[in-house]
């Protein structure tokens, strides 16, 4: 017989957006007329057409790839040097990160599951809570966690609240950590770090000899310049982090799938004999041996986000979405719902009124306003009495959206 | 500290391919001259441009991502019905399978090796010798082996010895393994496994309640009619076998990135509870949580490899490969030496001259002959003595391979 991991078995039913769906479809079966009206504020999912840069220079290495002499078979795994050092100078210039440093991959769902690979047994995870529901899922799948309570909670992991109280910012624990998953600007929150908050993460991780798996795949939304866009603008984060980040939500990427991981080469873990082994040289080996390279004509559209062009363009685009996030906060404001996030986040953070739980709140969005939203809960047991809207759409609907939450709620 | 996967300090120190690039660079920096007559026939990648049919559809899916009304964010994970019910169509009609057991990836080299997520630990694991290293190298990470001896062979694993004697097609063994990797038309010797030999397979895999992970990325290339080109032609391979198939080697798309496993939802494993546990549902909620779906533009394309013009196209692809094969199997026999493969698969792999190891010959056809192939003991001990010839070039530069081997040889 084959032994299956059964830790996948820990899991609980359902992985949050699926839930989402399935009540989406009920209520749309049984409310045909209904669901004409319905709008879509829930998965953080963009909805504006690719940059017209990237279409361009997709279309161009497609056209390559019709011809022998330009043809491409399989790239290095690590990803294309032109767009390796692209990120490099225009994302982390003067942040001492080379392009090595950069591993080029299909989506940072993917990176930010498969990292842990690298990662040994005995480690102390700690996640904020509320939290992308894949840094939780994953460590549970490698077997880095007990059984889940009945808030949904999984023995073993530690759990850093957030709330109104700390500002959606986790504080630094006083326990040990080996490994901190942070992500800023935050999903689902909106919630973003003062340089102050991240150097003391990165303190902490010093201090400890632990790393920050950063998320950053919502750097672009970021409106404040006093906000770090990447941990490797603090002191020291060279010794302790790495991070995430896309082209999802800046170039409109989610069905285009590219990311990548940058990893320092000055990261390192501890092997089971004491010696210690740079992050780098462990992803480089699991890149090359499980993956094979992200899609040509991918990366070549990835690259033109980088372009003059591509960068008015992703702009506009991130412009475009953050006036929907401010919309969407005045208007839950006026509601006299309090608001947080949507200011350097394509996320707003909403309490929800009248004492009702997150998924009462979902329920009654979407039978009364046929809005579909996320329930904070589905984040995390610290996100219950939340619920967050997610800024991606056009602006009509945006529009609809804040007067269908007045009418409800105001 | 953060601990590491110690597992990966296992791994010898270069990935086959890393190696021979190594060697290659070396040779050319040294011998610029050399250099520009290098012909390679190692890395088994595609030279010839994507089919017509692929680019059109490539092109029109680029075009959609430029319209808002038309623009597609995030897909399903598991892959787009069109192309899920496309592949069933086309691969797999009257073999039982459902398109929702189809689930669309990226590439076979993450399919085979991120499969092991969902096995647990303390299965026997078989694999043949020579072997595509990724099947080893994945369970090596996986710490479902010990460390390698000299001859680079991991402690733990089952090796099923595969030689001129077997015909390149391991026998059914005595003892009981609970996954089994088969790959056919076979990388890197090119044996296929006749229908009574995979009958006995699944025979064994049934007796033994063991898994079938049956690697078919080559199965394009089969012409004997007689040959299965699936696992699922064999009565009861539903109960206890996974495929896994490519768009790599058919449409050409080693650069594009599409592949696809197929998961018969009768196929189970046994969790540590003693309860059998669908592969399937295991493998979704792997695919849900650490996958967002195939790039769309991609998935369009390799849609269109099944279209009447697809097809055409793909056949006269196939048709060429296999023209080179049969040049480079003649040109090696006349050579005097021991050809086996390129029949039913685009590699050719032959003895070594003169008692010479498979680097000695390496290095030999590197140094003399200016041509690139792969040594067979990169894919194992067993195939110490053997090399392998890729028939993936243009038909000019397989001819002046065949040239050239007979002059070095002949």
């Amino acid at each position: 017989m084959a032994a299956i991991n059964s830790n996948f078995l820990k899991l609980k039913a359902g992985y949050l957006f699926p839930e989402i769906a399935r009540r989406v479809k009920a209520y749309t079966e049984d409310n045909p007329a209904a669901a004409a009206r319905l709008i879509r504020c829930g998965i953080g999912d963009v909805t504006e057409p690719l940059p017209p840069a990237v279409v361009a220079a997709m279309h161009e290495a497609v056209d390559e790839m019709a011809c022998r002499d330009t043809f491409k078979g399989y790239g290095p795994e690590q990803g294309y040097e032109f767009l390796r050092q692209a990120i490099v100078d225009h994302q982390f210039a003067d942040l001492g990160i080379s392009a090595d440093e950069v591993f080029i991959s299909d989506g940072s769902k993917c990176d930010t599951g498969n990292i842990l690979d690298i990662f040994g047994k005995g480690n102390t995870i700690a996640i904020t809570d509320p939290v992308y529901p894949v840094y939780v899922d994953t460590n549970v799948m490698a077997g880095n966690t007990g059984v889940a309570n009945e808030l949904g909670a999984y023995e073993g992991l530690m759990y850093l609240p957030c709330n109104a109280a700390n500002g959606f910012v986790a504080d630094v624990p006083e326990a040990r950590a080996d490994l901190i998953y942070l992500c800023f600007p935050n999903n689902p929150t909106g919630a973003v770090a003062t340089r102050a908050q991240l150097e003391a993460w990165v303190a902490y991780a010093r201090r400890n000899d632990s790393i920050i798996l950063f998320d950053a795949a919502y750097e672009a939304f970021i409106q404040d310049p006093s906000i770090p866009r990447s941990i490797f603008e603090i002191e020291g984060a060279r010794d302790c982090a790495i991070e995430f980040r896309s082209f999802s939500k800046n170039g409109g990427f989610t069905g285009v799938r590219c990311a990548y991981v940058v990893i320092p080469k000055s990261v390192t873990g501890t092997a089971d004999d004491g010696s210690r082994v740079p992050l780098h040289q462990l992803w480089s080996r699991r890149h090359s041996t499980k993956f094979n390279g992200a899609s040509y004509p991918v990366q070549k559209g990835a690259a033109a986000v980088f372009s003059e062009q591509g960068k008015a363009e992703v702009q506009a685009l991130i412009s475009h979405y953050m006036g929907n996030a401010k919309l969407l906060r005045e208007a839950a404001s006026a509601a006299g719902l309090a608001v947080f996030g949507g200011k350097n986040a394509p996320y707003v953070w909403v309490a929800c009124p009248d004492g009702l739980s997150s998924w009462d709140m979902f329920d009654r969005m979407l039978h009364e306003a046929q809005v579909v939203i996320t329930p904070g809960s589905g984040f995390g047991s610290a996100g219950e009495g939340y619920f967050r809207i997610s800024a991606f759409n056009s602006r009509a609907n945006v529009e609809e959206v804040c007067r269908r939450l007045r009418a409800l709620v105001g």
